[in-house]
């Protein structure tokens, strides 16, 4: 028998199957995370491609049995995808950056907008940089709305450290510092230039 | 003889024309803004297709003579664009929203990211979510330092809202409010999912 499951955080995931997963079935337990989706839900939606050339992550635990551990390997392989393997913490910390906290301020950015008087006026004349932007605050509700719960800590951790970038932002903005701006928007452009999907750094 | 620009602000180009334009010259220009662009520079980069069923809004002043309106609308139609028109003040505070804050916003997840020890190591497991999310984040470091200090008034008050948003969604989850959390999240799902480019709200 091997059990898996595809959810977005790992450390809630594990700790339920630790309460009622029985000792000798929590070793057929291994998390896994493939790093694909859509923001649209339904079987409509569905994409044999989905998998293709993605990222999954499995977090085994102490108990995850050798046996299991090469079998869902070889299911999300023979699926298209290259597997990764890390802890549940180290998972749970990197996605609250990477994809957690995107979906937060994708959220907020459009219950900024909509909740103006010119909202809908100012969503009208929005192109191609906004599009994208905002493409995954159209997520599923409850589906965010457990990911964000179940990861809170770490995706209020990344918040806080996403405000002191933007508020320092905002300083050079409000004190008219052209270059130290400047500075930091080449930063920003330059790390996102040179990132490139699936592009494992050792 | 037709001056126009493409800009991304309007009104200080608008009070720069005011300044070095003769007074029968300010009657010639015509200030535009195409919707559209790219996150690359240069011209390895052109392309043909670039302004088609794109918005392209023109911001005519007082002394903007009516022929050269109609000589800007039908060279940006000849390219494909829909036109429409407002006032220099109602371009800037709508972009400050779509446009200008979606940027501050991308450019301060980059380097919040980029910034931790872990950085590198996030950044390699993102996925397609962050990679439409952060893509305008890679825009030309000079071309937006100019954007966001000639619109930062309207930008630091869209800024400013975007926060309250965010930590309103953040208190909710500190105190663990699933039914509120998830309130926030259908209002901006629904909104982006019923939002689509170039379709004006009259």
């Amino acid at each position: 028998m091997l059990i898996m499951d595809v959810g977005s955080t790992k450390r809630d995931v594990v700790d339920a199957a630790r309460r009622v997963l029985r000792e000798g079935n929590l070793g057929s337990f291994v998390p896994a995370h493939p790093i694909t989706g859509k923001e649209v839900a339904g079987v409509e939606h569905a994409d044999a491609d989905l998998y293709l050339d993605k990222q999954v992550i499995l977090t085994p635990i102490e108990h995850t049995q050798t046996k299991q551990l090469k079998m869902a390997i070889d299911i999300w392989q023979a699926l298209g995808c290259r597997v990764q393997q890390m802890s549940p913490e180290a998972h749970d910390a990197a996605f609250a950056a990477v994809s957690h906290l995107p979906h937060l301020l994708a959220f907020a950015l459009m219950n900024a907008i909509s909740g103006q008087p010119q909202g809908q006026d100012f969503l009208a004349l929005a192109g191609p940089g906004f599009r994208d932007f905002t493409r995954i605050a159209a997520s599923d509700p409850r589906v965010w709305r457990d990911i964000l719960l179940a990861n809170r800590e770490e995706l209020l951790t990344q918040s806080k450290i996403f405000q002191a970038h933007l508020q320092t932002l905002e300083l050079m903005l409000t004190n008219n510092k052209s270059k130290a701006l400047e500075e930091l928007i080449v930063q920003a452009s330059s790390t996102r230039s040179q990132w490139q999907m699936n592009q494992p750094q050792e």
